[in-house]
Formats: structure tokens, C-alpha cells, sequence
């Protein structure tokens, strides 16, 4: 599956190398469906990332993002992989995301991943 | 008492072991009964974990802390209890239990127990 | 079933009847049982009165509140029937009682129940 | 369209129809689809409403909103036709829904209906 | 007691009386002691007035206020009094005084008082 | 000027005129330019009206707004023509403009305007 | 005293006087000194007014409220002072005046004050 | 003086020594007496601790601090000796107390004291 | 493009230099031009520099600011020319921006760059 | 000038010197002039600094500050200033000045000046 989606990923050339800076981007409107009950899961995704030689483009990003309206996958593998997915295409000097899930019985659920890429 | 307790707790497989990442849950709807003076205690419970080879399930988690609800038990022994218990079914990397208890003549109480894996 | 829960509500004299005021009672830590799921429910409970002849005394109804920790009530039903238990004992002038309860399945609910004594 | 989503709706009696009382019901998980562009919308909906024979069941005003997940409809039309479900189903007193929708372009949408009884 | 304390509540002419205005006084530091447990309490007093002819002086506010430090009172008595205390010494077009009381065994409790100058 | 600028704005039918509702737009990002220091100034437009036959489209007002970026008008004749400008192509039952400004020299401003339809 | 600070504000024509609107001005920066004490006093002024035939003119507002940094007045006073000042160069419709002084021996004053042209 | 206030304070054994951890506890309703101006002083007293051998019992912890009621002392000074109190009566192997006092003439202080079990 | 820009900065003597601090400014009302859209994009600006030989003169720096206004250019770039351009005429020991930008099609990006004197 | 106004400070002895501990003091209410302008400038200090052998008596401080009330003086120089002078007459073990200053023409500055005592 998110092996499709990552195709709609685009990039573009980080024009300033030479310098470790960070982009931070806020995903308020992401939503996905819990595969056990059928029901939406909804979460804010905040991607912070040191880019080495691509930067995301940011309407790719989103569209990317949607692609998961009506897929079910559980909160731990879906942050993981859109992870994953965002290092296979910008290949970047590190990245964490932070995916912030609203509470579903009265418990609310934070995952926080992290790449660093090796040898840095 | 609590080993009891314990069996509620369910797991599932980690896929992504060969990552470090943090998984946070908040279940603010937490309460016990002061073994004192017979009356309710009311908190949030905030757990911080890394897991190793299984993360525990959300809803199992729900009906575990459901289990205190009319249990006599001191806020400092609630705490390192319940931290001890996640800790025997998931043998988590690290584990952060908050327990922030709402006050009482005047007074609040937090407190904050923290597991690591020998060898880490 | 609330017939025997409203003895345990005491009441004291007021002390000012020739002057209409208000007294707001704020109990953050209501919670009683969904009688379809077996879930523990949890509230804000808001009392706001102005007494004629009598004021609840507030111990009495902490316990009497602690009541509903193990029973199965419906939001609207328990909101309800709280307030016509303290209309019963203390009469008042004229009594709002607003129920705040969590969030369950995303969605979260008020409920705002009023009663004005005949002939204010 | 809405008419057969109106169906997944369903009531049970309200049990203290001789008052006049107000259910406050938020749902911050709505989103649907823009009809113009393709893109999904976001939005928090909260109804207000002092019930008359009937009140809505929430798990089935959950799944009634869902519905809406993968349909394209305006702002303006989404928020009238789902009071109109509601009024069609409820027959309340009084109803009013505030839908707040997330910005585009730099710009924040709400609408706010309202239906009274006549007669009332 | 209180009419004692009333002899420090000194004022100063309202030198604006053909106007109608509003003084709002905030004073968050009121404590005083219950009389039935003997524990102190502490509130939050917030005056608000349309002077007539006299004004209250601000520091002998503050010492009458101090005078119930070690006063054993119940919140709904002291609130009454003290308005009655500040309308003998001021006869205010109107006056109104809400006491908030910080939260004993997890309640909280608010008391508003008001006084019209009859033929007002 | 603004005659000109007013042929931006489109509008759409009404499909709900024998319901009287209201729509709120929130346009924090308008910036204009001070006509006697020529430094730029900003604000956060509020529109929230009643519709008659026409509702406004919002991506026109998004580039009507725009169209005072480089143009020299005072705060309260902006807010003014603004208003005229949707009363205009809207016609609407009744509209309200509130115009937040950031502060200048340690003084900020809010200019508000409303319009009712004659015979309302 | 206060004669000669009002000369220092300018007005400028309302161009729309044919409409009922209001402009709230914030001034959080004022200073004066206590006449008793000599120490300075704080506070934020708002205005709200709707204009008839003048508008004020904001440096020169700014100046004129600069006029009191030191000045030995009253809370009371000051704030009657400065709505007179603003009403004779104005002549407004209707003006209302909040001044929020910061606390004093833990105790804070807010005074409004508000002038009507006689004849709306 | 403070040494009779000591012996108020009462201890129960830390059943979970093997593990260091975090006892927070916030007290907002402190209040002693000005020595200079005899004035009463308010301020919140914010404790954290990792026990030894005892923790310290709450309620006799808010009768210790309500002996400072009426005792005239200044802020460094209470704040370092309610330090020493609980040192001497825990032994814990770290403690930290933040005092913060409400403001003063404009000035508001916060006094912040750390203990380290030597041989830590 | 951005050489121009940068002979509007001015800067003024250190006069503490034997010293390290920080100087921090907020810039809430920064505006440019999306290159690919044309629409204006909104921002806040933060540096935070610790000054060597020279401090840049706030009014210059508004106005270096409002240059890029009517320009078109990315959110990585603009970021980054910024800080070249006020490390290029101040020469600080260290300086960091934060530019925040406002949300677009529901998402917002912040980008941080940091420069570090060589041989700090 | 300074020099004048450093021997407004007083100094107490601190009767703890065996032990590092931290005083904060906030002072929201300080103002100087722009000696560009002539405009005042308004600003909140916060100050923070572990005590050797002398504090500051916070009515001193107060009557300092206010020295500064019409002084023309720039933001980066009054703050190195107010921390020499209280370096001077204190000789702590280690001091930081936060001096957070209001907004002018759309930009807010702070300056944040640290002291470490040599040897520490």
C-alpha cells in the first residue's frame, strides 16, 4: 500500500546545504480508519527535519497525506511509515514526526518517531 | 491484588523493534478510593514508553485502570504499582508513568516513577 | 433508587431569606456508570441556586453525589434526577444544574436542566 | 443524498418532557469533501437543542456524521441539511448547530442555524 | 464581630455623583477560618459598585478584610455581611460582591450578593 | 477605487433565504498601507451576516481583500468601505464588520460596522 | 490641570456619520502617580465610542494620555477626567471608558464610566 | 519557633526505596505575616522530592504549614526554613521548594531552595 | 535582489561587547509573495542574536522587512537570505531565526536557521 | 547618572550563604524614555540571581527603578546598566536580567544580560 502512496511524494533542491536547518511542518486535518473497528481515527502530524539535498514539497505532502482518508491502519504502523516514507524520498539529515491522536475512550494516544541519518 | 489486575493488560508485536520510539497515552478518567478516609481519588495518569518487542493494548489498558476504581490504595503505591505492572507484560525499553491526583484540603499531588532496562 | 440516595442530602437555614442571592456548587468529579456499555462515565456537575429557606450543606452532598459512582444511569436521566432530589430538600427560589461529561467516541455532551419555583 | 442518511439516525423517548431542558452535543471530528476543488474539509459541529418526545441516540449521531466522510457539499449546504435531518427526526423545541470550519486561504468559516417550533 | 470591623472601613467623598459609574475592586488574598473544622479558607472577593455619595478608601478595605483572618465564618454568612458592612458605610446606588472559595474535598463554591438602593 | 475593487467579489444563490441564518468569515491576514506614514498596517477582519438571495464566495473575498495591499485609506474609512462594498453585491438581511488593528505606538484599535436591510 | 492636557487633542471629520459605529481604542501603557503616595500608577485604558460629527486623531491621543505620566491624581478621578476631556472635543454619541489599574496591596481597581449625548 | 513547628510534621515508611522517583506536591494556600509591616503575605509553595526511607504524610504537612498562619517572617527566610524542616524529618535524598509570593508594590518574587543528600 | 535589500540595514555600536547576551526581536507582521501562486504569504519572524562589535537599529530592520512585501519568494529562501543579510552587516557571535508562517490548505511550516561565528 | 541611582539600592544580609539558592523577582511595571524620541518606553524585568553574602530589599529596587521613570535611555544599555549596578552593590554569585520591552511599530525586543561571579 504506502509503497503507492509514496510516489505522490515531490521534492525540490534545498538550495542552502551548506547549513543545518530545521523545517517544522503542522498537519492539523489528518485523518485515517482504525482497522479493528471500522471507525475514523483523527490526529495532528508535526514533521520537523534537518533536509540534506531535497526538501518536501508541500501540496505533495498533502495530497500524500490524504491518501490515507480511507485506509485502516493502527497509530503505532501508520506514523511509522509515513516516516518511513518521507526518509526514502528526502533521504534527510534527521527527521521526528509527531503524531497526536485524539482521545477514543477517554485515552489519547502520542507516537514520536525518529531518523537520524547514519554517519551524521 | 494487583497481580490480578495484571492479567488484563493484552499486548501485541512491535513492528518497527529496530527503531527507538516514544509512545504516549493520557487517560485523564483515572480513580481510586483513599484507603484513609474511604473517599474517591481522582487523577491523570500520563505514560511515556519505548517499547522493545510488544505495546500494549489501548483497550486492555482501559479496563486495567477500570480495576482501581473502587480499590483502597495510597497515591505513591497506585503509581509504582501500576508502572510496575506495565513493566512485567511489556518489558518496555523505558517506561515514564505522571500520576497527577486533583487536590485535596488545599493540596495537589503528582508523581512520577520511572523504569529503565538494565542494560540499556 | 434515588429516592434513598436523596436522604443523604442535608440542609442548613439561610440565614439572608429577605435577599435573593446565588451560590454556584462546582464538582469536577462526578462519575457514575453507561448503563448500555458498563463504561464508567465522568462529569463536571454545575449547581447554581438562590436559596428561599434552606442551603445544602456540602459535605452531605459530596456523599450524596459518591452515590452514582456504581450505578447505571443515562446522561440526560442522572442530570434529571439530580436536580429534582435538591429541588425536593431545599426548595429553592430557583436552581440551574449544567452536566459537562467527557468525550466518548469523539463527541462530547452538556447537559443544562433548570427549575424555577411556581409563583417567583 | 441526505435522506437516506437521515435514516441511520435513531431516538429514544425523552424522559422529562415536562421540562424545558438543553442538550449541548459537540462533534470537533466532522469532515467532508469540497465539491469545487476535490479537497477535503474539517470542521467542529455543535448542536444545542431542548428536546420535545424524542432525543438522538450519540452512537447513531456518529455514524449519521460519518456519512457525510466521502461526499462533496459547501459549507453553507452541509450545515442547513444536517439540521434539517435532525429537526425531520427529533422534532425538537428548539435546535441550533454551529459548524466552524478550519481555514483556507488565510480564512475561517462558520455557520450557525437555528430552527424553533412553531408554535412555540 | 462584624459591626466592630465595620468602624475601619473609612471613605472619601464621590466627587463625580451626578454620574453614573462602576468601581470594580478585586481582592484575591481574603482569607478566613471555618467554623466548623477550624481550617482557614481563602477566597477571592470582587466588589462592584455605582457610588453615590462616598467612596470606600482602598486601604482600610484592605484592613477591614484582614480583620476576619482568624474569624471562624461559613462562606455564604461572611459574604452577606461584609456586603451589608460596605452598603452601611457607603449607601451605593447598587453593589454587588461575589466571593469565589477555593476547593474543599474536590468542591468548589462561589457566592454572589447584590444590593439595590431602594427607590433606585 | 473601491468601485473597482468591488468588481472582484462574486457571489452564489442562497439556497436556504426562507431560513434566517448566519455565516462568520474570519480574515486575519488583511494589510493595507497608512496614507499618512505610509508604513503598512494590518488587522483581522470579521464579517458575520445574515443572507438574503446571495452568499459571498470565498475565494473572491480572498482577492478582494488583497486588492487594498498596496493602497493608502485610514482605519475607520476601510472598515466603512468594506462594508459598503458586500452590502453592495450581497444585499444581505444584515452584515457586521469588526476590524481588529495591531497596535501602533502602543495603541491598538478596533473599528465595528454593522448594516440592517431596511424593513427587517 | 486637565484644561490644558485636552488642547493637546486633535480630531478629524467622521465621514460616515450617517451610521452608527464604534471604534474601541486600547491604550495599555498609561501612567500616573498617586497624589497620596507619590508612587506611579499603571493601567490600561479602553475606549468604545461611536462618533458623531468628530473622530480623534491617534498621536494625539497617545501624547495627550502621556501628559499624565506625571500628574498626582486619583484612580476615580483620572477616569472621569480623561471620558470629560474626550467628550468635549468629540461630542460623541455615546463613550465609555475602562480603566484597569494593576494591584495595589494585592488588591486591583477597574472604574468605567460612561457618557449618553443627551438626545439619542 | 520553626523547631516547634517540626515536630507537627509526620512521616510513613517510602515502600518503594529501591526506586528513585518523584513526589510533586503544590500548596496554593500559604500565608504568614510581614515582620517589617505586619501585613499577611500569600504565597504558593511548590514541593518536590525523590524519598528515601519516609515521604511525608499530607495532612500533617497542612497543618505544619498553616502554623506559619500567624508568625512574622520574611520570604528568603521561610522558604529556606520550611527546606530544613522537611529535610530533617525525611532525610530525602533530593528536595526542591519553590516559594512564589504574590506581588508586592509592583514586584513579585519567587525563591527557589535545593537540598542534595550528601554522598548522592 | 536581496543585496539591495540589505543596504537599508543600519546598525549601531555595541557598547557592551566584553559581555555575552541576547538580544531578541519579534517581528509579528511580516509579508511576502508566493512565487508559484502570486497569493501573499504571512509570517512571524524571531531572531535572537548575541551582537559582537554592532546591534541592528530596529526602525532599519522594519524597514528592511517591509522590502520584501510585493516580492515573490519561498519560505526555505526568504528564511534563509534574511539571516546571510543581517549576519553579512552585524557580524554576530550567533544568530538564530524562526520564521513561522501561516497555515495554507491546512497546513503550516515553521523554518529555524542558526549561523555561529567561526572560532566561537 | 547611574552612578546616583545605584545608591538608592539597600541590601540586607542573606542568612543562608551556605547554600545556593535562587531569588526571582518580577517587576512588570518599569519605564524609561527614548532618548530618540523622547517617547516612553515601557518593559517587564525579571530578574534572577543566587545571593553570596548580600540581597536586595525589594523596596529599594522598587524606588531605583522608578529613578529610571524620565531618564532617555536605550533598551540594550539600560539593561547591561540596571544589571551592573546591581552587580555592583550585591556582588552575587551569579544574576540574569530579563527585560522584556512592549511593542513599537509592529516590534517587540527583549534583552537578556547574564553575570557570573569569576571563580564560581
Amino acid at each position: 500500500m504506502a509503497d503507492d502512496f509514496r510516489q505522490i511524494l515531490e521534492t525540490f533542491p534545498n538550495q542552502f546545504p551548506q547549513r543545518d536547518y530545521t523545517i517544522e511542518i503542522r498537519c492539523p486535518e489528518f485523518t485515517s480508519v482504525c482497522p479493528k473497528t471500522g471507525q475514523p481515527d483523527f490526529g495532528v502530524l508535526t514533521f520537523s527535519y534537518t533536509p540534506d539535498e531535497r526538501c518536501v514539497e508541500l501540496k505533495s505532502l498533502k495530497m500524500y497525506l490524504q491518501s490515507f482518508r480511507n485506509e485502516g491502519i493502527f497509530y503505532e504502523n501508520v506514523t511509522n511509515r509515513i516516516l518511513e516514507d518521507l526518509v526514502a524520498v528526502l533521504d534527510p539529515r534527521r527527521m521526528t514526526l509527531l503524531a497526536a491522536f485524539t482521545p477514543r475512550g477517554g485515552i489519547s494516544t502520542n507516537v514520536t518517531v525518529t531518523h537520524e541519518k547514519s554517519g551524521q
